[in-house]
């Protein structure tokens, strides 16, 4: 299984898990922008896995990359589209349209439609892969209330796209007042912003986690190569987001 | 893996699923009831599963017997305990009292707590062997709306046990009117029976299996050695039963 780094870190430990072998392939990261290596269909895998929006970067791999890689790459492609829904854009042509057969998009009603506690996931692809996965998948998979629930929230588009909207919104202003503060930050897609924390002395993105923490205000930090001068704040609601970046202001 | 036959057919499709070995033992079945075989704790295997009671047969190994074979057998003893609330007694004293470090038990809120569609499992062991379950079990495994269900399901032990006792009943009056007929049946210890159809020229369990689901009812056949003979009825409500048993004295 080969993935990228930075990315979402259950996948290597689920890749363990199941006794597979695993390659992590590094993310270009150049004028602050986060970017697939020039080569990654040739990888040497049977699994690729894809997270798009990228988490914890925020960025998306442009769709017309991820096509290209599914026509040369001779293995599984797998497309996390956890945060599809914040991106405007989605690799769905490339099932729907394209009908390529080696591409699997992963979804999840968790963050488009506010259902975390659900555990309601679901994945689309030609029908010539998902009746292979239907052979070992579990027998008694989701719930009925869950499939009630994540139905109802489906059918209610208008609900979901104007929570995207607002997200989406307030995504933008916040990325504006964090540049002004000294971060940088690519263009997110998703609905949260990694930013990298302002080159000062004494100013650090574990200092700014702690302090935030220390006032009940909860970012995530890791303790990462390449991520760990960078801070990743969830877009809350204006209020939320509000009260974030005065903190913020007051720590710089 | 090690398992009883007949007993639940979907432990050797997952044993398959999961690329490990399988070793199908089979149940003893004399005088007209089903017993574990005399050796069965010197089995070679890394799991022996044990549903108890068992199903399709309905009946119960003592656990006394399972006492024993946990202290003998080398590997695993996984109890599948998802008929145990209509059986008046479980392993869980093995677990609870004895802290046998290998036994198992899985339990569903499916059967005795009426919540087949909520998908909500557990398992009882002691926390040497939990804690390494955990290092492999799943992340997001349980919803947030099936917790609060089945909480709420389980804190309300009175109304569990009311729904126990008339299962519990109805059991035995279902039992008694079919063994009239001229079926003949071990003591179940479950929310089902396992009958024997009576031997008459024309009468088949199949038969009894298909002109039942012609009137809408529906009971369980399988075509398989051993119990092909035999129709599985699962015990509803008096209404239900009645129905049944009219309906069965017409056929016979």
């Amino acid at each position: 299984v080969a993935y990228l780094e930075p990315s979402y870190s259950l996948y290597p430990v689920l890749t363990e898990v199941q006794g597979s072998r695993k390659l992590a392939i590094p993310y270009e990261f150049m004028d602050g922008r986060w970017g697939l290596p020039d080569d990654i269909e040739r990888v040497n895998a049977t699994i690729l896995l894809i997270v798009n929006p990228n988490a914890p970067t925020g960025h998306l791999n442009p769709i017309a990359r991820l096509e290209q890689i599914a026509g040369v790459f001779k293995g599984l492609v797998l497309i996390d589209e956890a945060y599809t829904d914040f991106a405007g854009e989605s690799a769905l042509p490339l099932v729907r349209e394209l009908k390529l057969p080696n591409v699997l998009l992963l979804r999840t009603m968790s963050k488009g439609y506010s259902l975390a506690g659900l555990r309601f996931g679901y994945a689309l692809a030609q029908e010539s892969l998902l009746k292979e996965i239907e052979k070992v998948r579990d027998s008694y998979p989701v719930d009925a209330i869950a499939q009630a629930a994540a139905t109802a929230a489906i059918m209610d588009q208008a609900y979901a796209r104007e929570t995207w909207r607002k997200v989406v919104s307030e995504r933008a202003r916040v990325t504006t007042a964090l540049q002004a503060m000294g971060f940088s930050l690519p263009e997110s897609a998703s609905n949260f912003v990694l930013a990298q924390v302002p080159s000062r002395p004494g100013v650090t993105a574990r200092g700014i986690y702690e302090a935030l923490k220390a006032r009940h205000i909860l970012i995530r930090w890791w303790d990462l190569p390449r991520i760990a001068d960078k801070i990743r704040i969830t877009i809350g609601t204006p209020e939320q987001n509000n009260c974030l970046l005065d903190e913020l202001k007051r720590l710089l």
